[in-house]
């Protein structure tokens, strides 16, 4: 029996243990849910030890000073010992549903309708880790084998929508029974459903405040305005300098640890029909696209830093005016980073640059945020990434294109703790409405991403003497990229 | 009797006078106090009848919309009827008194202590007005005559301290009887008690709010950040921009209405005892100076127009990160205008300003606050000023200095609708501490101001022959000024 066959003929079933599950409210964020997110860690254990998997846990996640919501670990392992081990990444916990009169069938009683199935946590990401389990029994009935020809390991995490506040501890302590080959990211999406893509990395961000002082009071500007530095106007000059005229960032060193497009990834993310004006729309901005030059708007958001002016207060900002010079002046910015740019560099780099554009008379702070999201990157061209976009294109029938995402969620934790590169195999749409009001996925593309992930352990298996020593290698550097 | 030895005997009386009329707690901007304002001016009406003005009078100035606080004017005509006609300006509302557990003794009970007079309104304004009434009657004993040798006018509102929301008004509804050669403004003050100083200029200034807006909701940086314009960034290089590398403000035109200061006048500025560490201590503002290249401190707040901003905000400003493109982005400019600047024309600039730099994709407003407050000036060497510098120069016993002021009031309504040349003869000190707790006045200072004032009369009647035809001349264009 073929895979496509057998994904066809239990599709029903599927769809009914994924409507068991998504009746299950898992809201990671809400206190009255997290029973229920204990609930549904424990279906999915069930539902895994179901499927066949030699081990199945359920990993509790408590650190000291807070009360974590557990994870569930699966392993299922080759009949080889040499063989490639692959670790699948996604989550089991939800978003919030508010505003619930805003949708069209209650979030929690699963409902089909015209191909679609409707219900929170259908695409992100339920659906996308469920289609795992199905994948893996349609690689075994086309082969006959009783064990995946990779060595399966699997960990869905229960608090990916709160920020995943305990996940790097997590990997930290388990580091050696995750130890794997390649991480498989099953909570992405493609680009359209006839445009099945692949995401080959994502920014990372680092957030910081900056703040000046100047006079230790409000000063009357009639009889100070002209004669003193005011903290909003070296602010203001601070901020406008921070960019230079091609749009490029003016941190020191901001740019070193780069890796520059590859001429090859721009080509692929070229021939992806992408209409601007309706992407401004979709943002209620009117009018135009902005940023450094030389690149597409699409490269801006996905493959090169930027530095943005999130917040920015000083002096009187009530109704009517005031004649003032103000005694502060302060501004919130974030860096988003693409490989291989470190938050502490930048960070360093920001206080360099704040230090250096303080004039006497005015004082500076620079306070980091956090310490960060690292950005993530896997090589197009890199044997894990090669053998994910085969497997995708024996699925789809049709050439598979790259994709990046703007912003970033634990991946590049997963890459740094476990050292091990990142494919990213997803058939999530914009149009899923993930984290909002309404939330489907489209089930042909699920059983799309089942298929995709049956041919994906063959094609990992096939590439196995390409593959990087385990733990050599981490997502943040991918030192067997080229061509980048 | 000589004008010095009137004063000397009168000075109790004097002093006694003023006492009662500080007990009169007229604080214009409390409602609770209206009928104290009230009580003030017709305490004044009776002391400038007692003093011998053939006409006093109490002026509301009710508007259609809001009930006024009323004015008390006078006038005492000269023998001469083709003598000058001078109009003294001043004010009988006070400030409000809080915190009034720092006054060391209640602000409504007048002590002295120690040569200086403790009161609210001692030194702004009562104390400064009255010296008028001293002054006059010195300037008769000492010529013997009835009548004093230039038509004495009297204008003291009731609303300053609030504003003078009504008093543009009053000024043209009476314009006729307020036509006067030269207006004596009585509401300023010296350098220091050594160094006796007459202002010759006060900033105007005029406020704008400046809004750019972006996208209709904020953006989430990950997936726009570095592809769209961000209406902050907009803003930063717009700010930024109002200056360039000297210092000069930028707004298309602002400096061609702007007299230059004279060399004579930089040179008597430069003579003042002026301590840039002291003033920058006494500002809370540590370090350093900083303005426009080529003037001195001094210059700067007070004979060139600044560009400030007084206030900006946008996107997200509260506690914590949150990675946005905000949707937009805002300031509260004000600029100092010196003469002969327009505020109107100012503000005409500042719109095509910014709309020259706002981006594609912004939308950008700028709204005028109100209709600003004209800048107004009177040429050191015109025959006016000369004539107050030496009534002055003869009270004091030594040269007296020029000085300017950052901020201004009603003085350029005055110059401007009554079309007449200003004069400050004021001797307020930094020290007095008005609008705040604790106002005092130096009583041997204000003798000097009565005396000063008895040979003002005698200087402006010796000067009639140079002084500008009455109605022909507005402060604000002082055209008779010379060597600027």
């Amino acid at each position: 029996m073929d895979v496509r066959q057998y994904i066809e003929d239990h599709a029903a079933e599927f769809f009914g243990a994924l409507g068991q599950w998504l009746a299950i409210p898992s809201i990671s964020a809400d206190p009255d849910r997290h029973e229920d997110v204990r609930r549904s860690a424990d279906w999915l254990k069930d539902h895994l030890t179901g499927t066949g998997f030699d081990v199945v846990e359920v990993w509790p996640t408590d650190a000291a000073e807070s009360a974590g919501l557990p994870a569930v670990f699966a392993e299922w392992r080759a009949s080889d010992p040499a063989a490639p081990v692959a670790l699948v990444y996604g989550h089991h916990d939800v978003q919030p549903v508010e505003p619930r009169a805003e949708w069209d069938s209650p979030p929690f009683e699963p409902a089909q309708r015209d191909g679609l199935l409707f219900g929170r946590g259908a695409s992100d990401d339920k659906g996308q880790v469920l289609f795992h389990a199905l994948g893996v029994r349609a690689n075994l009935a086309a082969s006959g084998a009783a064990r995946p020809p990779v060595t399966l390991k699997v960990l869905i995490e229960g608090e990916e929508e709160s920020g995943s506040p305990h996940f790097a501890d997590l990997l930290r302590a388990h580091a050696d029974r995750l130890a794997c080959d390649v991480i498989v990211v099953t909570d992405t999406g493609m680009w359209a459903a006839d445009v099945p893509s692949m995401c080959v990395g994502m920014r990372g961000v680092v957030a910081a405040e900056v703040d000046l002082r100047g006079p230790e009071a409000d000063l009357h500007s009639g009889s100070f305005g002209g004669g003193v530095p005011n903290p909003l106007h070296v602010l203001a000059d601070l901020l406008s300098g921070l960019h230079d005229s091609d749009g490029r960032v003016t941190v020191p060193g901001f740019y070193d640890d780069v890796l520059p497009i590859s001429g090859s990834e721009r080509e692929l993310i070229a021939r992806l029909p992408f209409d601007e004006k309706a992407w401004l729309a979709d943002a209620g901005h009117s009018g135009a696209v902005a940023g450094e030059a030389g690149y597409s708007t699409l490269e801006r958001i996905w493959a090169r830093p930027t530095a943005e002016i999130n917040g920015m207060w000083g002096g009187h900002t009530g109704a009517g005016g005031k004649t003032i010079v103000p005694a502060e002046a302060h501004a919130k910015l974030s860096f988003r980073l693409v490989a291989d740019q470190q938050p502490a560099a930048v960070i360093a780099g920001l206080r360099q640059y704040v230090s250096e554009h303080t004039p006497p008379g005015i004082e500076s702070m620079v306070t980091a945020e956090s310490r960060g999201v690292r950005p993530c990157f896997s090589a197009p061209d890199s044997p894990a990434v090669r053998a994910g976009r085969r497997a995708m294109e024996r699925s789809f029938g049709m050439p598979v294109l790259f994709t990046r995402e703007g912003g970033s969620g634990p991946e590049a934790d997963l890459a740094e703790i476990l050292g091990a590169p990142l494919v990213f195999v997803g058939v999530g749409l914009d149009a899923d409405r993930i984290h909002a009001p309404n939330e489907r996925v489209d089930m042909a593309l699920l059983l799309k991403g089942a298929e995709a992930a049956a041919y994906l352990w063959d094609e990992l298996a096939a590439a196995a003497g390409e593959l990087t020593p385990r733990g050599a290698q981490g997502g943040r550097l991918p030192a067997t990229g080229t061509g980048r």
